[in-house]
């Protein structure tokens, strides 16, 4: 990787002379945040050698192409809430901000769409939409802070999955600068395209190695006018990871069914002080459902508690949404309150699947004698089992640590299951990938990525080795 | 293209080492049938050299790494339906036909997934699902012929996209073999994945181009219990489309809404000899609704009737599902009664542009005096135009069939629309593609097809020109 030139005097006042002097920074302090993102662990983290905050598409297009030229790495950078060091330059270069691409463009209500810069926080989107009565799916737990171009890059995924699908089926189109700096639009204001090969769904995932979203069409619909949040709570993991495919076989369709371990529910408890019921030995699903008639949503939540509490079940309680959620959306801020190093899993499996891989995370757990929390996005088939360092040793952790995950992943790919369902491969799974992935899909990402990106100069280092 | 060897003896020979004697096919009389598609134009028919019917994946790796060899276009093709050419071998080489690959080979109900071999007619998918009391969303107008291959490969689209999408959205996961040979599962049994790039979606929809479906992960859900059916009257084009948007803003998100406009019901009347409701002077717009609760169904019928009378409809019928979708079925056949030389334009336009599109093509109709019916899938942007050659002289046809097309292709692109919203570029719309296509992106696609193809033998001369 020795390939890429530094960022030297004259490189920085071409920068300053495409954004202007004022959103070019070198200061140090001024780099430290970007130096990392949500993974805490230090050799996560790496200094850039200048963050640029462009204003557009424009500026961008310029910018990657002097970075192509000066064979200099351009490493996009949302929020800074990734899970998987994706917006770290670890090989040196430009962070990109999109922190100032910050509109929302437009609200088209005939078709149901929304314009947005890749700047805006998905919270905004969230509640640019309510006001006009509409409804955005994407709904990631840090909805609150990330951007909506990272959770397009990422493709996000969340609580509204089950129901709705992750943030790449909430995205009509983008607008993107090319790896090799030309400005285009894919997708757009459509319902259906079959115009070629859709290089919007190529995009979305690909966590910046294939070009910088500069702008998203975001689907839109109309807000469901209801929305029922039940708690049910299990003696055992087993028998709340039991009810799951029972609710999605009876018709309904939830928009959320998550599930949280005893040891997470009590970490959430510890974390913010506020006393959760059953905690002392439940464990959790929580299900959201939506739509506009009340009458069939209590019908459902009716059968939904049937469900339950004959198949084992404590009991099932309606749930204040702002408690229950605080709880779940805790999870992972509870957990590194508790040991700001460790590692989250962001494992998938087919939804089948999920006692098995919760079982052998409960095993493995014993056999290391390390401290793993289980939540999941059941109905997905997508678990986080958070590997607390806690006070180990960290010479210890990181000898442990690859040896816990080459288990856990042998098992998660003998059933079929994949390492990330949501948080995506960055630079942190990238020896996994390697390992992991299947050599044919591998060699087709990298050819794909050789295509695009021929100078390696965007985001390197991040899902592929090429 | 001369590139491109013949079919000699020896390569008919190890054909026939592969996948045995009986399934390799050069008897002219047997190779008619592969020479064309649903286009029926003689410059769109081109009888391959060879025919081979594989039964298995490593079967198609083997053909395929041997084409690579010899340098021999290998025109992957399901059912013939197409209407794009896509499955045509213009180039020569073998058309490989995926007839014999036809077995679902699984019905997973733990985790609503449907296990397939290629060659599987699409109605059969449905059945099989409807049989376990699931649901396959994907209903292309062709679906009682179609492959299940094929609708992946062209990522059709059909009746019930407005609710649940084209089939890309119906594919969790694909197994294909690679134009290199190699044969890979991507995707599989999986809710979620961020695990890289998202190939299922790159090969869905790439007509053959970039690898061959030898397996395809069909997403299924619970089949709703009730659906209703509604034809509702409208004295003209402009009034029965603009009812759409009122409906799609109604909250209530119906399965199908079609649109035929007055031209296209007399034509599928006289067709199936069959009267149809105020054919004399009305435009149809058909509702489908789907649900588990039948009076919350009825709500919604009333709430259509309301809107769509009090937006100057004649009158909403409850239409028989048999009678009212045989006719709208009916309508590329009954204008190929008509006229068996005819251009089906697949346009697909931002939804709120439909108007505009309609009466532009009207207008082009009158123009060039030539006879052009439309029918929508109105609530998608996606407007069947079809331009009737009927007695035309074909010098003439040839002549004029450029210019109407270049006339309203500038126009949907001028509107943010496409080529094809469900049909595919396959062979037919090269040229228009290489015209209205952005050439940043036409740029990216080549660029993916040469890395993933190197040798260009999958389907060349579809989608794009490399």
């Amino acid at each position: 990787m020795s390939k890429y030139k530094s960022v030297n005097t004259a490189i920085i006042n071409e920068l300053k002379s495409i954004v202007g002097e004022k959103y070019v920074w070198t200061d140090p302090d001024k780099l430290e945040p970007y130096s990392h993102d949500e993974v805490m662990e230090s050799k996560y983290k790496k200094t850039p050698e200048v963050v640029v905050l462009p204003r557009t598409a424009e500026e961008i297009s310029k910018i990657v192409k002097l970075a192509n030229q000066e064979l200099i790495p351009v490493v996009p950078r949302g929020a800074g809430t990734g899970l998987a060091c994706g917006a770290v330059a670890f090989y040196g270069g430009i962070i990109l901000s999109t922190e100032r691409m910050n509109q929302i463009l437009e609200i088209d209500e005939q078709n149901l769409i929304m314009v947005t810069e890749p700047g805006v926080r998905t919270v905004e989107v969230q509640k640019a939409a309510n006001d006009k009565g509409l409804f955005y799916a994407g709904d990631p737990c840090s909805g609150d802070s990330s951007f909506i171009g990272g959770n397009i890059a990422t493709n996000a995924g969340g609580n509204k999955a089950v129901k709705y699908g992750t943030t790449r089926q909430q995205v009509a189109g983008i607008e993107i600068v090319t790896p090799e700096g030309d400005i285009v639009t894919l997708g757009g204001k459509l319902k259906k395209d079959s115009t070629g090969y859709c290089l919007t769904q190529l995009i979305a995932g690909s966590e910046g190695t294939l070009g910088i979203i500069t702008k998203a069409y975001l689907k839109l619909s109309p807000l469901p006018k209801h929305e029922m949040h039940l708690l049910a709570i299990f003696p055992s993991a087993e028998s709340a990871i039991n009810i799951v495919p029972k609710i999605m076989h009876s018709g309904i369709i939830p928009t959320c069914v998550e599930f949280m371990d005893n040891k997470s529910v009590r970490c959430c408890e510890e974390f913010l002080e506020e006393k959760l019921p059953r905690s002392e030995s439940g464990h959790y699903i929580i299900i959201t459902i939506d739509g506009d008639n009340e009458t069939v949503l209590e019908d459902q939540c009716v059968l939904i508690d049937e469900l339950c509490t004959t198949n084992g079940g404590y009991e099932v309680l309606v749930a204040d949404p702002n408690k229950i959620w605080k709880a779940r959306k805790s999870f992972a801020e509870a957990d590194r309150a508790r040991s700001l190093i460790l590692s989250a899993e962001d494992i998938v499996v087919p939804p089948s699947k999920i006692t098995d891989i919760i079982k052998k995370i409960d095993d493995i757990s014993k056999k290391y004698d390390v401290r793993i929390h289980c939540a999941a996005h059941a109905a997905d088939g997508n678990v986080h089992a958070e590997i607390l360092k806690e006070n180990m040793d960290i010479e210890q952790w990181n000898k442990l640590l690859p040896l816990i995950q080459h288990e856990i992943y042998q098992y998660v790919y003998s059933l079929g299951g994949k390492l990330s369902g949501e948080h995506g491969i960055g630079y942190k799974r990238l020896d996994l990938m390697e390992e992991f992935a299947n050599p044919v899909e591998l060699k087709m990402m990298k050819a794909i990525k050789r295509a695009l990106d021929p100078n390696n100069i965007m985001n390197p280092g991040k899902i592929v080795k090429v």
